[in-house]
């Protein structure tokens, strides 16, 4: 009943605090046969790791993986694959005060009131801390997707707004998204926002953002209807990332605004004996289920609640206090949302193929 | 690993197509000793039951539900509850022609692809039809958290706007919902709705909308960390709706635009020992934990794609084809989608709160 | 939480109670494009149905199976299997006391104990009339195990003990065991039981017996170690029919007695590539994966409780009573439990089949 | 789909290969609050660790284990326990001929048959290194018991035969059980058995052997009917251990003997408004769900596979060899196999009492 793995055929369950000694996983489901070392997961985690910018937390962690088990002689071997980070920059005198206090818009208040007892060193638990281990098990989740899909699925993301500023459309480049300290597929907004978060983060303050993944490849038929659809499996996914408000699947919020003859892909035929879209606001699934088209998934991501400007709250004494969270915060954790709901995505897609395999084959 | 259950303690699962001899559920996991009967369940059936007026599909089904086990002399007896309701009105002949082709927007080219073989008559398990026993597990929901909340959770949706024209917010009121065809909370706006939208069925369109749903009364503490959030599932629990494009929690996507000191909720002593906050920007939940405060969720409900205007598509012999979508259809599938939403929601709520009491105790 | 469901990646959930309206099932994850009838079904039910012999209860029920979704034009469609079976021979006044005490080597007590509340009528949900669903569920299941294996799988169960009169296996011949009343494979001991039970039964009393599986034609590779081991699951599924007392798998008890060279089976070339085994202690399972021999399954059931010979109880009232269960009752239960068991045998089976396709293809 | 998590309220999922560096485990589902420490599992781990007597291999493991997570102050904090184990006596040397051909009644066949590849050193995960997490989870689930139900559950067993050898009952000591190398509860039958082992294992062979597990101060009402039932759990989770060939609840395979009227355990009112039963026949468990009488399993351990005899097999070429397995195994791994029983044991019981909690409430 408690809620700490993800999936089903393709299913990971992880532990750790933010402040432990480690984090862990343990992914299960995996295909034998599938070549897999630490050097296929590491480089998601480093597109992860705090302190690469000024624009995210300074905390300083190598975030070195270990595979544990699960792979012999360079391949997986079918037996669920361990996975561990040591957490190497602890500081918990940082978040000494934190633990007589709720801090507004974390989880402090919530988890004393669900388990009447936390880890508030760090977070303990609801720190993005967290997220490391999602990123390592996305990075297995695409080695099981190119290993069944020769052809190959992109699974890739980018920030494209921080706070109201969005990014031009018009000058969308994915090869920008690894040249720039936002995964900002624009390079010239990118530029400005580098400014802006500056003053944000100055002024203590934080900021949200939105976060698009797509996902290129994805072959027609995986989801399973009614309860387990392709995008009731990636909202649940992109929502259970810390700080986000929404998901969006294709047209999203804007579905809501179109006629059904402007919201409905028309098909024609694609000359091979398929079908070909003529648009894409179903966001590659319909009825639950991939068509073939591009995935695409929008997220809203909160501003990070630990800002240096003082916030009411309340001790455990059930005294008034004013409360700011020192310590080394992303001042938009948008930011280092992307590479998370990327291997969110990825991981649905891999726990579909598997399910769909299951019962229909042809894979 | 297929998709036709929903919920982990409270847990339902369901069969039935929009045109087969029946559709069902069975509950799993109702706790033993709370009174039952058919008459708790269709008075939300009927909110959502087709052909109540012109604004919605002229489809004539009585949806009388039938409870066929799991009740004793009135009671629950803690075995599963077998709900049943007979399809009556299912004229095939509407259909006819629509197993020969794919309409876009529809799950039709969808289900051919995953499982080589679909049923057509009224698009089969991929119907709205299928909402209806969602409702009915919602009834049963509901009386779960009563009975075990006594002092009530209430969980009620509203329609918030029907393509740009939303409510206006300053004339909300909860009792205006019942009154009009359009679960609007805003008496004035559902009377320009009923003009607008006649004239978008008579030209044989149809429009998005915007429903959003409260929950009130839910203790704090309920949602498992860190993948079963209840955001997280009850943006999964949404998403799964028929024609949902995007799920939002509190701000939602308007979280992305602010700060964070205009985004966490400040907190104050509430004088009893407790807590009360100062805004609900986190729409009641914090971590993935409920925190007391009203928990608030949208969803943005994308036209229906059965339309009377010719749209490009394929046929089974891969031939290009102009369909439309004649029979009786909800020209605003977004209004039937509010008892649905709420329906997700309570069923929820139910499942965490006894996942809850199973890990934590206490109620 | 609750247990009502069965199995994994072929799934099916089962409501009803002994004597309420009907009693049905749910079958999920079954293949699309499987042909699938009633008339596929019911020769299982007809096999497992009371009231064909003096040597069972005599309550009549047709047992009749009705599809209500899943099947369109005589195949599945991948979409949920509902099937429902209405209860005709209710006759609830045979049950009217026992709603007053507790009858022992029943599940009274401890329903009563569980949920504080009981349906009393035949044994509610504790009634052996549940198990005509497992049938149902399991004729679904060797659709599905020959459809995606065409040389076939053959799942068989035989009653080889009745008390302490066991078969004589030099007899053994699978053709008798549709040729008795007892599913017996040496007709001789059949006909020497006959004239045993019927003694039993004349004097109010009942006898416990041994049921017997074997699958043939099961691939190797099926199961999923360490806690979903083939034989594991097995164990669950044939120790969850009423009044099973113990499972053995291959030697089972026996094993307990060789040593290690006797009980290993040993290997040698097949002459095609592949291996032969020159025994099978391991009953068809090795490190709970099927091996490719004859997976063997073997259970104790206890004699019903349900007998004429007053017994000690307790009543509602806490007071002592002498109790006898008048009724149509089976003098020996074990004879209808062959059905049931081949029908756990075939549902493990289809499940683990689609699971291992799932992960490792090849199907 | 794949299978190496056990239990649904009360989850533990492992890894772990016999020579990889580590093995661990995740519980998830612990409620929070209970004190905890590596010296509350460690004791239990040391009752299963090998190398403590020449009846078992000689392979030296510390097995200490760390907890990674989970726990904050000494108490259980609601998030998932991380458990890890390091290997240290990997001697991989002594495995390297296996590598090249299946040792009968091994899994090597089996895993190659399923997966195409396997982890040859020490037998992999096949290996029973893996059942050192199973006995770090009972004892986390032990706490979980004791925490619940401060009256106490002592779940605790026996080795009852070695070969035809049993113990005498008249003499059953449950002290005596920790004082000899058997867990044998009869000091003098201890003493008999270590002659026939010596002599056993000095000619290269093994032996099966019995064990008994009783499970007392469990609460009448845990178990799930219908098919998560107490006994079928119970029996998944024996059988899923190592060698296990049979499973016996209560009267177990002597049910099949009996009459109704010897078989139904009589009750009698307890003089305090509850109720006595008069027998033990169910072992604990009526209708699937526990009465309160003591609860008692027993198992068939088949002998171990490895032995010094030369068997027929073949080699990964497909030709005829003589294997013989060298290296450090237990002649008689049912001694082992008490801790490990006993820890599955008290994770069913963990299980089914979160579970029935979150249904019913009232612990």
């Amino acid at each position: 009943m408690a809620g700490n793995a993800f999936g089903n055929a393709f299913r990971f369950t992880t532990f750790g605090e933010s402040h432990g000694p480690a984090i862990g996983c343990v992914v299960d489901g995996v295909p034998p046969g599938i070549p897999l070392a630490e050097a296929d997961i590491q480089p998601f985690l480093d597109q992860r790791r705090p302190g690469q910018s000024r624009h995210t937390t300074q905390r300083q962690e190598a975030d070195a993986v270990k595979i544990l088990s699960g792979v012999y002689q360079g391949r997986t071997t079918g037996t669920p694959i361990g996975l561990l980070i040591e957490n190497t920059d602890q500081r918990s005198k940082d978040y000494g005060d934190i633990a007589q206090a709720f801090r507004p818009g974390h989880a402090d208040y919530a988890y004393q009131a669900k388990y009447g007892i936390r880890d508030p060193r760090g977070g303990g638990r609801s720190s993005a801390r967290e997220t490391a281990m999602r990123v390592a098990a996305g990075a297995v989740a695409r080695k099981v997707l190119n290993a069944i899909l020769p052809q190959g699925v992109v699974v890739r993301g980018a920030m494209t707004a921080m706070g109201g500023h969005a990014v031009d459309r018009a000058r969308w480049d994915w090869a920008a998204v690894t040249g720039n300290d936002f995964f900002c597929p624009d390079a010239e907004t990118a530029a400005a926002w580098a400014t802006e978060l500056d003053a944000i983060r100055k002024r203590g303050s934080s900021i949200g953002g939105i976060v698009e993944v797509v996902a290129e490849g994805v072959p027609p038929g995986l989801g399973e209807p009614v309860y387990d659809k392709l995008d009731a499996d990636l909202a649940k996914a992109l929502m259970s990332i810390n700080a986000v408000k929404s998901v969006e699947i294709g047209e999203g919020l804007g579905a809501a605004l179109l006629h059904g003859e402007d919201n409905a892909d028309e098909m024609e035929p694609d000359g091979q004996g398929g079908v070909r879209f003529l648009s894409n606001h179903a966001g590659g699934i319909l009825g639950g289920i991939s068509t073939g088209q591009p995935i695409a998934a929008r997220i809203a991501v909160k501003p990070t609640s630990s800002i240096l400007i003082p916030r009411k709250s309340v001790d455990l004494a059930g005294q008034a206090v004013d409360i700011l969270t020192k310590g080394r915060h992303d001042p938009c954790v948008a930011i280092r949302a992307v590479p998370v709901a990327e291997a969110m995505v990825a991981c649905v897609l891999a726990d579909h193929l598997l399910r769909h395999r299951g019962q229909c084959g042809g894979f």
